[in-house]
């Protein structure tokens, strides 16, 4: 079965979508895999596998290598003597911007490129933390109580102490910081707005239990990955988060009752479908006095959550055999010929 | 001043879009203009200013024209002795699907292409009338109240008669109805299940006053059009907003009071700061008992509204001096290095 997995982007998680891919291609068995690296200026490459190493592209080594370009159906690589056509399914594992605020997919989805990875919509409600509580409330999916503030909002912020700060659109805790008291704003909003626009004031609630799951939908039917107790810090930040992304080894199953994860699953479920159809993505919840809240979701977690799945490779490609397909559009010009012969031309 | 017009597109509003072009073309004076067609295959074609005409497109004389293809910067024309590139501002026309719904936005932003337009977050929350509500009322602008349907909800509507029933994400009055009494209710959804999965309810109030102001943001300071009170059928339909996408004479301003122009604006600039930078927009304004609801927003107006302003040439200009730009990332490649590092290669 032939699959390309896609990673790199301009998004400061440019690093860590190498690294996923690393480890994904090492999960994947069985599989006639291609690696197409997209650059910092949206170059598309296609990598041969002996080179699939980090330092490959720190170095620029990718510069050498086959360049490809978006078109109608797949990528094509053109040579001295025509060209040449790629044209497999697609594994999106650019994190972060380009591959979760929805271009990539816009783009797949545009010309007609079958991939695994969050839709346009499904992106946007993802990528920024703000729009993912909209969609929750709607779905009547609980969510933590929150203020978006702006740079001009930064006084006037309402939430008691302690309180969590973080840029609405960054994933991987980059520019997130816990807020104790009074002395530790001012620097916490100045990283924050390094990152975006628009910050995310929550409740800190010390000690609240952290559940993940991830899973997809294939032919109406959701597979679900066991439910994981994140490793315990306060948060992670970026640098462990980073050795994250390269897990590859099966987690243990959190030890919870078996009503807990039914109301994971549920949650999981009113949250992914339809919208996240063609994903395979991982939501991450907590759990306060008894009540599943949605904390965000991942539309392409760090190596696909891999070690979440008892049989990842069988996963994979029973998602890529399902995905959905755009309804297509044709136009009958009735309009235009009916105000033509009107004029009589 | 260099520009293109971009029109066609895989969508149902194909056919008003080459209308909106034409109509466009006849108004902007001064500028070194080109044409774009996209074809409902996603295929862009270099039409001559000659061929600005509705037939060359239903009868495919497109076909025999250069076919440009996207690419990092601009459209890149193909030669047997190399390439051309064009890298002229583009004006986006494209009304609904691909236009309207991020895609064409996805596209130029990954691409580094300047264009007029909603950019990506933008399109998903006008596209989509059901999260345009979410939006407005998250900014303290009213809308009326809905219900949002899918096909399993059919017989659960709990809007009481009588109500408009229309697609959550296409424009230009296609598959809406009013619905008076419960005899009309299943073909009105039969309709509007044609065109969307989900459709939305409102509540129909006879005899509102309606009222659309468009405008834009340049370097901070929003240009407003007049506001028109537009022509009142009960609701346009599809052939009469056709016609309607080829207006080009300036039309009388709503004589109504300096409080209620100044309340439009209000809401109108509310809605648009800052997420539809970039764009020429039309809001569709209800009035009722003296307090403004939008009914919806039109981030590429039929003719992009030109009937609208009093220079129309003069706000093009305007607005294609302060188009937004994409934030530039750069990747320093800082954890790839200290890991290589740390591992001694």
């Amino acid at each position: 079965m032939k699959l390309a997995l896609l990673f790199g982007g301009a998004s400061y998680e440019h690093e860590i979508s190498i690294v996923s891919a690393i480890t994904v291609k090492g999960k994947l068995k069985g599989f006639d895999l291609s690696f197409i690296f997209c650059d910092q200026d949206h170059r598309f490459y296609l990598v041969d596998a002996s080179k699939m190493k980090a330092t490959t592209f720190s170095r620029g080594e990718h510069l050498k290598m086959p360049q490809i370009f978006l078109t109608n159906g797949g990528f094509e690589q053109r040579g001295l003597f025509g060209s040449k056509m790629h044209t497999m399914p697609i594994l999106n594992i650019i994190h972060g911007g380009d591959g979760e605020d929805g271009s990539i997919a816009a783009l797949f989805d545009f010309y007609g490129i079958s991939f695994i990875g969050p839709r346009k919509e499904a992106s946007m409600f993802s990528f920024d933390k703000h729009y993912t509580k909209w969609l929750a409330n709607s779905l009547g999916v609980k969510t933590l109580p929150f203020e978006a503030i702006t740079q001009d909002k930064r006084n006037a912020i309402a939430t008691p102490y302690p309180f969590i700060v973080k840029p609405s659109r960054l994933g991987s805790s980059i520019g997130v910081s816990i807020v104790r008291e009074p002395s530790e704003l001012e620097y916490a909003l100045d990283v924050g707005f390094e990152f975006d626009e628009v910050l995310l004031i929550e409740p800190f609630i010390s000690g609240v239990k952290e559940y993940n799951l991830a899973g997809f939908s294939a032919r109406g039917e959701i597979t679900y990955s066991i439910v994981e107790e994140p490793q315990k810090a306060e948060f992670l930040d970026f640098e462990k988060k980073y050795l994250d992304f390269s897990r590859s080894s099966t987690v243990a199953e959190a030890s919870i009752s078996e009503a807990l994860v039914k109301q994971l699953q549920n949650a999981f479920k009113t949250i992914y479908s339809p919208l996240f159809e063609g994903a395979l993505i991982r939501c991450d919840f907590f759990e306060i006095e008894g009540e599943v809240y949605l904390n965000e979701v991942n539309p392409i977690p760090g190596s696909m959550a891999n070690y979440l799945f008892e049989d990842f490779n069988g996963s994979i490609t029973k998602l890529l055999g399902a995905l959905p397909t755009k309804k297509e559009i044709r136009v009958q010009y009735d309009y235009i010929h009916s105000i033509s012969c009107a004029k009589g031309k």
